[in-house]
């Protein structure tokens, strides 16, 4: 079994130190306590030569660190990146080809103007749809009206996302939004995709998140708190979205968190603690009902009876999500497990969810494209 | 432990076909046979984004091959890409997170010119060196002079090396080169860095190649022929070369091959079939001497005697090598891995090395940044 011993992160949002230099940050300390035991180094990280015009990142990484020799290799699966490194990392440990794995997730977007960085994250699309002029907003809006229209959801249970992930955002002194929105406010917002708007969508960011995984054979070595990652699960669908499109269920997410959950041998409810991957709030709904926290057509009513907020049932991104926290691609997947992290060892302040024992976390690819989900529960 | 169970290529060059398309190719037959078994598919790609515009690239393979539930991820370690790929499939395999794993390596590099892709090429340099106007060229020219003067090396051991990869490649059907050349050919070609030509570096290409790696539980339920693989060893030097400029020895290559080879538990001598990183033909060289082959500052020699020849005592470089079958960056070091399983499995034809039972393949990252070694046995 793998624990994570670590955690580390950068502000979120707009930086102005390079790539290279911002994915260090959060890792230095990690590093200078632990240099001698580190023995593989894993960067999640999507789109470093799109953005920064940097390719073997990986090794401008370890060089900086001065962790020259040790081995490491860059993961991409664009905004998923982060949930297949941990993936790759349990393995790289539980197959005994390394003891302690630093993990670094990593995106700097800002460096190019927004209308670039999007045709950048449109690479991703089947290319037929993305001829067709798809994009990833408009997908969110397409699969937020069949949603309300198919299970009567009220608009505002889609904003109260918002509302929700920016106060949860504003304890969170990493967090990229650190004010808190009104529904009013988000409901008065900029339409992006009718019927979505701004507030609902994840910003452009640039960010760094590691965290550093170790096997049990070596966790007991280190100096902080451990918590185990009882189980990862990578699902794939079809990344040609149009033969999938009236369906209101995202097949990867369901298909990664029942093979997750039955590997760590519990169910849902047993989850004190959530991070999803909202990129727009819709989505956050839509993935609380696949997993199994509610039943299908359900997971609105949830977020007006404030059973996804930090006080509910089953508090659902603390940290912000990626809404309000920021989504630098790579780095997202290792941030949710790092704030998974500190819940589980009572880090997190204001912010922190009560008893959290059990905590799970979703990172998606494309749109619905395949998902991860990772399960964490304290020793 | 892991065994190669099957393999495909496509033609290396210049191909007309897009960059998806190309990567299913060499992979059609193996999934049609395989369909059912294969529960991860791992890409090994440096540069889609730079190169092709794509970026979901593992997600866009497996839905065009109908495995669309199929789990995946890219890997990047650019030139280096498929050695840490088949290293991080191995660990999938070895920590029982996955039975069989389709391992395609890919890269598309003819869709920029010449000067640009030469431009991505040096995005993996330490940006202070790549600020000085360092290039990949430029430190193998450094390296070959170095060398020459240390122990006396004949210019011509660097063409012979060329001259014999050329040969090799000529018999081999998806060689990028399929004409020998001679002597004189290679020392009147263009100079490139000087003191080395044209004939004497790896030309710029596209190619994919692919194989299937299988746990020992399932290896057996396959209808080919099964290599095993003995051991994958990564090994990580500085990405700073200027630190390291006036050593002779690729550490990296020293370090991951007696790491394999310790692993493996055999000597160099051992040893019959190899395929080395000859990014330019001092390399060959060097590493021939790194591994252990030949004592350092000897391999130069061993070249002049048709040692590394297919009918000499150790031949290096059957399939052509990067030299001449083509280096489209990530799909190197899988094509490495498939000659060696098709020299293991007798399938060369007149490329054949005879008695072939144990291979080893070198794929390097950036200039000596990282490599590994991997292992292979007939069963």
């Amino acid at each position: 079994m793998t624990q994570i011993v670590d955690c580390g992160f950068t502000r979120f949002g707009r930086r102005e130190d390079d790539l290279v230099s911002m994915s260090v940050e959060p890792v230095k300390e990690i590093v200078e306590k632990n240099r001698d035991v580190i023995d593989f180094v894993v960067v999640s990280n999507g789109y470093s030569g799109e953005y920064n015009d940097v390719s073997g990142l990986n090794n401008l990484i370890t060089t900086r660190l001065s962790l020259d020799e040790v081995p490491s290799f860059r993961l991409d699966n664009t905004s998923g990146s982060g949930g297949a490194a941990l993936l790759a990392s349990q393995s790289l440990i539980e197959s005994g080809i390394a003891n302690n794995v630093l993990v670094i997730g990593t995106e700097k977007m800002t460096s190019v103007v927004t209308k670039k960085s999007s045709r950048i994250i449109a690479s991703l699309l089947n290319p037929e749809e993305r001829k067709a002029g798809l994009s990833l907003p408009s997908l969110a809006a397409f699969f937020a009206k069949g949603y309300m229209e198919k299970y009567g959801a009220k608009r505002e249970s889609l904003a109260e996302v918002s509302v929700k992930n920016h106060f949860n955002a504003s304890m969170n002194p990493i967090a990229q939004f650190q004010k808190p929105v009104d529904l009013e406010a988000v409901m008065s917002s900029r339409v992006i995709a009718d019927p979505l708007r701004i507030y609902e969508f994840c910003p452009i960011s640039d960010g760094a998140s590691a965290v550093l995984m170790a096997s049990d054979g070596t966790a007991g070595s280190f100096s902080g708190k451990a918590v185990k990652v009882s189980a990862t699960a990578l699902a794939s669908s079809s990344s040609s979205v149009s033969e999938r499109a009236t369906s209101l269920t995202i097949d990867c997410v369901k298909n990664s968190a029942k093979k997750a959950l039955s590997k760590a041998e519990l169910s849902p409810d047993q989850i004190d603690v959530a991070e999803l991957h909202d990129m727009a709030t819709i989505l956050e709904i839509a993935e609380s009902e696949d997993i199994g926290f509610f039943k299908k057509g359900e997971g609105w009513k949830a977020v007006l009876d404030s059973e996804t907020s930090l006080q509910g049932s089953i508090p659902i991104n603390p940290s912000g999500g990626l809404n309000s926290r920021g989504h630098a691609l790579g780095a997202t997947g290792i941030a949710q497990a790092a704030e998974i992290y500190n819940q589980l060892t009572g880090s997190c302040g204001p912010r922190q969810v009560k008893n959290a024992a059990r905590g799970l976390s979703v990172n998606m690819a494309g749109f619905g494209y395949n998902a991860s989900t990772t399960i964490y529960e304290v020793i």
